[in-house]
């Protein structure tokens, strides 16, 4: 009926595609197109193709996927929106992949309360565009139009992370279904509580292996009242830097303080037909009341003046704001563009902040020494930083020598104190550094959890834990 | 050498006692006094005492009282301050109470990155005690001068989490020795991670259930430049949540606003010899910029009136402001002392905030109806609120009685999709309602992970979690 990816791998038992195809009809294929679009994600690793594919509907069609699968002994990876970064999606054991886009009602939204229920499949843009007009928004913005499900998985940030926090903070409430097929619901819609374990937490950032999430409650937030941006140049990365420690030092509640080094701003000039001065900048975004963003922003800007900033510019009006944010925006397609060809592969280190200008002023000489193309920019509010290595995604060598340029980020990052990944999670890339980031004993007590939740390690298998 | 404090309890095995008493000579107790003084807590549950008491200085000293325990199969309760509310450090199975409050040291405060180090027997005043100067303060703030280890177990707040957050979003890491001997760091200093299962909020709210905290590194915040307070009365308890409600929706970023019906408003008069009307009160806190206070406050004086708020009274002096906040932090004394003898239960319910009116005004009946003094006080920025209902605790009857109106309160809550605690934890007096908040199966699945880190239910047993 179907050969597996994998050449070795043993075929999916036909009784459990027979009970499959029963089921759900169409909705479940061995066909080779869906089951390669489900094999790959955005990172640099190898596709690794499931052997099937299914697309569930609601939670009943996951509990009877999960108790299916448990009963042949199948893997099963959960699938958003195929945006993640560490290859998390990849179907490294086999197994069937469960696509939960088609899960995307938002199924309420509680403006008094500030928050809002979703299934899985519904994406950041989609939730945002569903609050129009109720005054409220979903902040949490990866970049990609990720699938909130996704990003409750991986605990998803990015560029306003340091005002609102990260998927951490803003997932009030998970319902998800457990390898031993059974259904919990991890918490309420009070804002606080102190009743029994964390499961929310448990699930936020465990990538697919201890639990199926079907359903989210989430916060929201007010649209601010007066929203106001800026740039600003540096004539080094040192001093934009400084400019951000001692702006989040003093306490102002800054939504985006963003770097680009002036690498990216060349290569943002090139792609977005933008005149920035090509030197390292800082993008910033003040919400508030009126007063409240414009004496943010004075302060800002003091700050910056005393660092050597340079053209600080205004973008007070929606039009310049979106314009600067789309750019930001496309850093990663404008970084790419700057070798023809390239595939990026993104580092995610995130260190104390007071380390912040040492670690990315090394991280710049790691990159020299390296002889790669690799334009940095990041969330800098919070101490995360991105390098994206441009590769030639056909040469093994060079791509061998990026993730040695990697893994010497990484090791810096945690000799000041950072950790091996901000938002991107450790999917199959990062293994080795979790160990060496939280060491052998919490690890272990991991997989103690992994395996007292899954004890046939079925629930998207060889991501997170190492090999023990 | 002892007997133990319970009839029928077995004695502490002899080579136990041996090993203890070597180890660590007159740190190690089996005096009556030191007993009694650890089997007992602030709540109004019966005094159950340990069989013995250690005093560990270090991390060196859990690990062997954890092994040594282990290796008897003596149960093991972690103490702090002694503050909890739920019966958290009764020794109801007997055993031996770890008291942690001479691991007191402020191991580093790391000004720039706004964290500290500490030992979990530092207490929040002791490290704010610590900060002074610094520009950094530590906001959480349950009213009782309390442990950080104790405070990270019950996953406690208080007056200003509405601003800052709880326990779960303050600690950034955390040492542990787990019931197995080992040790692990759940994460490092970096302001955000994506780094494997969130092992830190795994342990806050565990009450000493999965792990004993040795240390605790915890999130500093800016002292605001400029702080400012008020109180305002209203005619109607219905009137005051509903401006805290619509302060909420509005994004004001208020750092304390808590409620006091006019029972508390005459216990607090009675006992401060304060003047304030005797109606229901809200009690603002603003922290920010001159401006920014400025501002906030306006707004929210303009919410109040349109709410029938009268009275809307400044302090912006510190002394002015430091009186109306030590009335509010004296309001236990305060209310017991409505009754000379009295002993206070707590109930700590936290609902949706659109909810919390509705909430409030039926507990307020239930009150009422129930023919009890209990005094409504809370931090009603979060929903979340409490009745200090006071008992003679000599009779039986009545603190059934009492206990008869906290579970109608806690049905009246979890129907309005509130949780059982805000902030007191569960303990040994709400485990069937974690079961009813949460559910069977959630509820199995915190006994999975107690089961797979303390397979022989060594740590804090017969607390949180209900007997299965």
């Amino acid at each position: 009926m179907h050969t597996p990816s994998e050449p070795g791998r043993p075929p999916l038992p036909p009784a459990f595609v027979d009970a499959m195809s029963e089921r759900f009809g169409p909705r479940f294929s061995l066909a080779q197109a869906v089951r390669a679009h489900h094999g790959h994600d955005e990172s640099h690793f190898p596709d690794a193709l499931p052997d099937a594919v299914v697309f569930a509907h609601g939670a009943d069609d996951v509990v009877f996927v999960v108790d299916t699968c448990r009963a042949h002994r199948v893997p099963i990876i959960p699938y958003g929106a195929g945006s993640s970064l560490e290859g998390h999606i990849l179907a490294v054991r086999g197994g069937l992949t469960i696509d939960l886009g088609e899960m995307n009602q938002v199924l309420s939204i509680h403006a008094e309360d500030m928050d809002a229920v979703v299934q899985p499949g519904v994406t950041r843009k989609q939730l945002n565009a569903a609050l129009h007009g109720s005054g409220l928004f979903f902040p949490i913005d990866p970049g990609a139009d990720a699938s909130l499900g996704g990003m409750a998985s991986t605990r998803a940030s990015g560029t306003n992370a340091v005002r609102y926090g990260t998927m951490r903070e803003n997932v009030l409430a998970l319902t998800a279904v457990l390898a031993d097929g059974r259904t919990i619901r991890t918490g309420g819609r009070a804002r606080k509580s102190a009743s029994g374990y964390d499961l929310t937490r448990l699930l936020v950032g465990s990538e697919g292996t201890l639990g199926i999430i079907t359903e989210l409650t989430v916060r929201l937030h007010p649209v601010p009242e007066a929203i106001s941006g800026a740039v600003c140049a540096f004539p080094d990365i040192v001093d934009a830097v400084n400019t951000v420690i001692q702006t989040i030092q003093l306490g102002v509640p800054v939504a985006r303080i963003e770097l680009l080094d002036a690498l990216t701003v060349k290569a943002i000039n090139r792609y977005s037909k933008t005149t920035l001065r090509e030197s390292p900048m800082l993008f910033f975004e003040f919400h508030g009341s009126p007063a409240g963003v414009e004496e943010q922003a004075r302060t800002v800007q003091e700050i910056a003046r005393d660092h050597g900033g340079l053209d600080f510019e205004w973008a007070s009006r929606p039009e310049d704001r979106s314009r600067l944010w789309a750019a930001r925006h496309d850093v990663l397609f404008a970084s790419l563009n700057l070798r023809p060809g390239s595939r990026g592969i993104s580092t995610d280190v995130c260190v104390p902040i007071s380390r912040l200008a040492e670690c990315v002023d090394g991280v710049r000489a790691d990159i020299d020494a390296s002889g790669l193309i690799a334009p940095i920019v990041g969330h800098v509010g919070d101490g995360n930083f991105h390098c994206v290595i441009l590769v030639d995604p056909d040469d093994p060598a060079e791509i061998a020598h990026a993730e040695d340029l990697n893994r010497r980020i990484v090791e810096r990052a945690l000799a000041l104190g950072g950790t091996c990944t901000g938002e991107h999670g450790i999917g199959i890339g990062k293994q080795d550094f979790l160990l060496r980031e939280h060491g052998r004993e919490a690890v272990d007590t991991m997989r103690l959890i992994k395996q007292a939740l899954d004890p046939h390690d079925l629930f998207n298998p060889g991501k997170v834990l190492p090999p023990a």
